[in-house]
C-alpha cells in the first residue's frame, strides 16, 4: 500500500474516494496521532449530513429497519452513511454476522458505506470515535447518517445522543423491561416505532407508549410519534421515514437543530479535554517518584483513593488559573 | 431530621447502625462534599466483604438467583448487601418494581441490606458511586456484597468488573445475542451460569460454553465452570453458590484476589483523578474570557474541537511536570 500523507488522503476523501474515507476512518478508530489533523481538515465540510440514531433492545430490528431506511433514501438518490455500534461486537473481535450480509446487499452501490464499530476500550472512548466516524462520513458528503445503538448502556446513549433525530425500537416482546425504562425513553426519544408489529402485545404497547407521551409536555412543539412497523416486509417503514423528515423540519423551525448542535459540541470538547488531561496525568504519573509512590500507596490499599487525588492534585488545580480571568 | 456529623455518622454506621448506613449510601449517591471524608474515615474498615458480580442480558432472572444465593448465605449466618444497577431503572426516577418486592421479602431480616442505583449523570459518574456503595457496605460488616448490572453497556462492565468474582447469567433465548459477544463474556466471566435452564435451546447453550471455556486457556488454574440453574424454583443455587466459594478460594490461593484488588484501586484512582480535573476545568472555563470564547467557537461549528482542546492545554500540560520527576 503506498503511503499517502493525511493531507493526500482527506483531499481524496472529500472528492469523494470510498477507499480514502475507509483508510480515514481506520485511523480515526485507531486513534492514530494524525486525528486532530484530520478533523481540523475536514471541519470546513462538516454540517450538511443529518444524523438519525436507531437504538433499542437487542433483537428489536434496529439493523433491518436501517435497512428499510436505507432504501427508501437511496430512492430519493440520498447517500447513506451506516454506523452500527454493537456493544458486544467489540467482543467478537470482528465484525458482526449481520454485518456481513449487509456488505453483500449494499456491495455494489456506492451510494451506501456501511461500518460497524468494534472499539471496546478505543482511545477516547467510544462515543469519541463514533463522533470522529460520524464526521468522516458528512465531509464525504453523505446525505443522510444512520447510527445504530443498543440503547441499553449509558455509553451507548451518551452515542444516540448524538444524533439529530433519535428512533427508539421496541418489540412486543420487550413489554416488561419497557414498563421500568418509560420515562428515560421518553427523555431520548423523538420518534418511537414498535417494530414486529405482528406479534402479540404490539397494541398494547402502542397504547401504552401514546398514553405516555400524551401524559408529557410536548417538546418544542414536537408530539413523539407513535409508530408500528414489520421491518422484514418493509410495513409502516415509510411512515417512519416522514415521520424522521417531519422531525428534522420541525426542528430546524424551531431553531432546536442548532441548539442541540452546539450542545452536541460543548459535550464533544469537554469530552476531548478530560481524555486529554487524564492521559498528560497516567504520563505524568509514570515518571514522577512522588506521585508514583502515591499510586503505590492506593494500589496497595493503605492509603484511600480521594486523599490520594486531593494530594496529587493540590498543587496542580491551581494551573487552571491563567491571566485572563 | 437532627444532623448529625459526618464523624458520629460514620461511627454509628461502623457500629452497626442501618439507618447510619442508608443516610451515608444517600450522601454518596448524591454527590455531597461529605463524601471524600466519608471514604477516609471508613478505609481502615474495608477489604473484608467478598463482592460478586452478577451480570447478565435484562430478563435473565439475575435478581431472582441473587435472592436464592441471598438465602443461602443467611443460612450460614453471613451478612449480605445487594446492590441492583439497572441503567434502565435511572429513567424510572424511582425503585425499581422487583426492588420492592425483595424489600418485603427480606424486610425483616436485617442481615439482608438492598439498595437499587438510580443514578444516571450522577455525581462522579455510576461506576464511582457504585464503588463508594460497596465500600460503605463493606465498611458496614457485610460478608457478601452482591452487585447486580445489566451486562450489555460499557458502563455496566465496568461496575461488574470491579467485583472480585463475576457471574454472568445467560437464558437458552439469549442464543444469537450470545453469539456475537461469546469472546467478550470470556473475558469477564468467573462462572457461566444457563439460567431457565428447563427451557429449550438450554443444553445446546451449555455445550456452547463449554466448547468456548475448552478453547481458551485457563486463567490462572481457574476453569470457568457452566453451570444450569432454575432460580425461581433453586435448582443448581446450591452449586453456584459453591462455585462462587470455589473461585474465592483459587483467587486467594494463586494471588490473583491482591492482584485484582490493586488494579480496581488504580482504576478507580484514575477515574477519581480525571472527574476532579475535568471539574476544575469547567469551573475555570465559565470564569476565562479567552477560554470562553474559544468553546464558544466550537459550539457555533467554527472551531473544531481538537484545535481549540490545544489551545486550552497548551500551556496547561507542562504543569503535570513537578520537581519530583
Amino acid at each position: 500500500m503506498e503511503t499517502q500523507t493525511t493531507v493526500e488522503l482527506v483531499e481524496k476523501m472529500l472528492a469523494g474516494d470510498p477507499r480514502a474515507l475507509a483508510r480515514l476512518i481506520s485511523q480515526v478508530e485507531r486513534g492514530d496521532v494524525e486525528v486532530p489533523e484530520i478533523m481540523q481538515r475536514i471541519y470546513p465540510a462538516l454540517g450538511r449530513a443529518y444524523c438519525v440514531g436507531i437504538t433499542g433492545p437487542p433483537g428489536a430490528g434496529k439493523s433491518t429497519l436501517t435497512d428499510k431506511l436505507t432504501e427508501l433514501a437511496r430512492r430519493e438518490g440520498k447517500t447513506v452513511g451506516i454506523i452500527a455500534v454493537d456493544p458486544t461486537s467489540p467482543f467478537s473481535g470482528g465484525a458482526l454476522l449481520g454485518d456481513r450480509v449487509r456488505m453483500q446487499q449494499h456491495f455494489l452501490d456506492a451510494g451506501v458505506f456501511i461500518r460497524s464499530m468494534a472499539t471496546r476500550g478505543s482511545h477516547g472512548g467510544l462515543p469519541q470515535t463514533a463522533r470522529g466516524v460520524i464526521k468522516l462520513l458528512d465531509a464525504a458528503g453523505r446525505d443522510l447518517i444512520f447510527v445504530e445503538t443498543v440503547g441499553v448502556g449509558q455509553t451507548e446513549l451518551d452515542i444516540v445522543e448524538t444524533a439529530d433525530t433519535v428512533v427508539v425500537v421496541l418489540v412486543p416482546e420487550a413489554g416488561d423491561a419497557v414498563q421500568t425504562m418509560k420515562a428515560g425513553l421518553m427523555e431520548i426519544a423523538d420518534i418511537f416505532v414498535v417494530n414486529k408489529a405482528d406479534r402479540e402485545g404490539a397494541e398494547r404497547l402502542q397504547r401504552e407508549l401514546r398514553l405516555l407521551v400524551d401524559m408529557h409536555a410536548q417538546r418544542n412543539g414536537w408530539r413523539i410519534p407513535v409508530l408500528a412497523t414489520e421491518a422484514p416486509k418493509g410495513v409502516g417503514v415509510e411512515a417512519l421515514y416522514a415521520a424522521i423528515a417531519a422531525h428534522r423540519q420541525a426542528l430546524q423551525e424551531s431553531g432546536q437543530l442548532a441548539a442541540r448542535r452546539r450542545a452536541h459540541r460543548r459535550k464533544e470538547l469537554l469530552d476531548l479535554l478530560q481524555h486529554r488531561l487524564l492521559a498528560a496525568l497516567v504520563a505524568q504519573l509514570e515518571k514522577d517518584r512522588v506521585l508514583l509512590a502515591l499510586v503505590e500507596q492506593v494500589q496497595e490499599g493503605v492509603l484511600d483513593p480521594y486523599s490520594a487525588a486531593q494530594q496529587i492534585l493540590k498543587d496542580r488545580e491551581a494551573l487552571w488559573h491563567s491571566p485572563n480571568s
